[in-house]
């Protein structure tokens, strides 16, 4: 009998499902509203019947691995806190179980996207990988010897908290200067914008404004404009630091780029390899540090989530 | 019959040994002059000389561990580079297995003193901790779930080279604004001498002149007077930065403080400790994070050596 994994990509507003089979392919998808007005139950009951739709004809579930937002005690599966979600010390994880009869795991989303990459997206090839996401702010994940490293009681793996920046730009933790204040996309929107409203003759205002700049803004004319190019320079400098120091740290075999502003592809990555290589404890010879754009994009999640049960 | 373990901490002078039994108590102890102008046949041969000198009269002993500066694979126990002992891809542990007959590991002397404190030192009671050394540089190593991890060959848990300070103060590596630029005791010596030099009137003076400055000045004096109590806010601000760094992305149970800087003990730590709960992702409250004092000093090499055979 064929055998095959559910994973779940829970969200504010939509839960995400995957039927994946041992070969990492997906065999069907749906998704349905949370219903997180409706508390914790409402959420399990959504999950649960999301994972019935998504039952195979010709083979057995081995188990529904879920990803949510969030702080996740993932060896007791409650959801600690996720703000989202307003969810306090849920036993999120039990309860789907109860609805499904299936064994449930639960990780925080972050790491599960980690997980995913490293088992079938970009870092496949890798035993030790890490993802770096750069959305509205820096999150990721560690993968080490196959497995996700979380620290204890899944609190760590904060990589977007790590100060490289000592009283630095604030950040949303309430800290100053970590990688996410310089590394987010919100972060490089921000920086686009001031530095739009200082040079009224750089080119990126042909096509927008500081309504309308977004983390491509500045990739879009980097090979142009001056600007633009101060811009990306000051960026990726920062990266290539919060980079260096995971490198330095976790020594990874690789490190990957997701989130939105990895869909600028080698334009970015080609800039943080070089920078990164000068940075690199130790130079990048004797145990490389690969640099790659995650592979997966918003899928991450559902097949991670279902790699819980691979690791 | 009773089992036994060797440990041998490799220095450039001197390489110390001691025998440990299973429940980690040093039963003998010896050193000998590492002879390390004789290249490294002649290392291994003291070192087989110094465990035959250790060998137990009423048991056996497991296996040698080896703890050596510089950078180590440890998986195939090969020196791949220590400038000390200018060894280059040396098969360090064959060679000793050869002089000795005994199974023998070998690992990087911060990561192995890592070790050492969290089997027999102020880790025992946590699976999870890193340890933190400030001497002439910033060392470490990082125990997981009981075990060392060391990054891919081994080249990973390089805390003092995480960036705190982009564009910062150059450090000895060649890039600036390394944790260990600022949190050494040479780092530490800079900035007294520099801060002596400039205030006349300190009362570090009484003592000390810019030749006989140490890592102890500023601590002795802290008290007192306000530039000595200026310096050790200043140390003391980077140093939990970069121990906030190490909590938020690797979240052990303990920091443990070694290496000269930390025999100022509860005066240091305290200030730690304050300063941490400020900065750590999330509180301090969910999953702690202590800091404590390592309690092995000298010893740590030699018993975390003898505990690569108890991981």
């Amino acid at each position: 009998m064929k055998q095959y994994y559910l994973g779940i990509d829970i969200g504010g507003m939509t839960v995400k499902g995957a039927l994946i089979d041992e070969a990492g392919i997906i065999v069907k998808e749906g998704a349905l509203p949370t219903g997180q007005e409706g508390g914790a139950d409402k959420v399990a009951s959504v999950i649960a019947e999301l994972s019935k739709s998504l039952n195979p004809g010709d083979g057995e579930v081995k188990g529904i691995g879920m990803g949510c937002p969030g702080l996740i005690d993932s060896k007791n599966g409650v959801v600690v806190f996720a703000a989202n979600l307003k969810f306090n010390n849920v036993p999120l994880a039990s309860l789907v179980e109860k609805n499904t009869g299936l064994p449930v795991k639960i990780a925080n989303d972050a790491n599960v996207a980690a997980l995913g990459e490293a088992k079938f997206g970009a870092g496949k090839e890798y035993s030790d990988s890490v993802l770096i996401t750069l959305g509205t702010g820096v999150g990721g994940g560690i993968v080490i010897g196959g497995k996700l490293f979380e620290g204890n009681k899944s609190a760590g793996a904060e990589i977007g908290h790590m100060i490289i920046e000592k009283d630095g730009s604030p950040c949303t933790c309430g800290c100053r200067g970590c990688f996410e204040a310089y590394s987010s996309a919100s972060a490089l929107i921000k920086k686009t914008r001031e530095e739009m409203a200082e040079h009224p003759e750089s080119s990126m205002w042909k096509t927008y404004t500081l309504e309308t700049v977004n983390g491509k803004t500045a990739f879009d004319y980097m090979d142009d404009d001056y600007t633009a190019n101060k811009i990306i320079d000051w960026y990726t400098d920062y990266l290539a630091v919060g980079i260096t120091n995971i490198a330095n740290v976790f020594r990874p075999q690789i490190v990957l780029i997701g989130g939105g502003v990895s869909a600028q592809g080698e334009r970015l990555i080609s800039v943080l390899r070089r920078k990164c290589s000068k940075l690199i404890f130790g130079g990048n010879s004797y145990a490389p540090v690969e640099i790659e754009k995650a592979s997966l994009g918003n899928r991450a999640g559902v097949f991670g989530a279902a790699a819980l049960f691979m690791q």
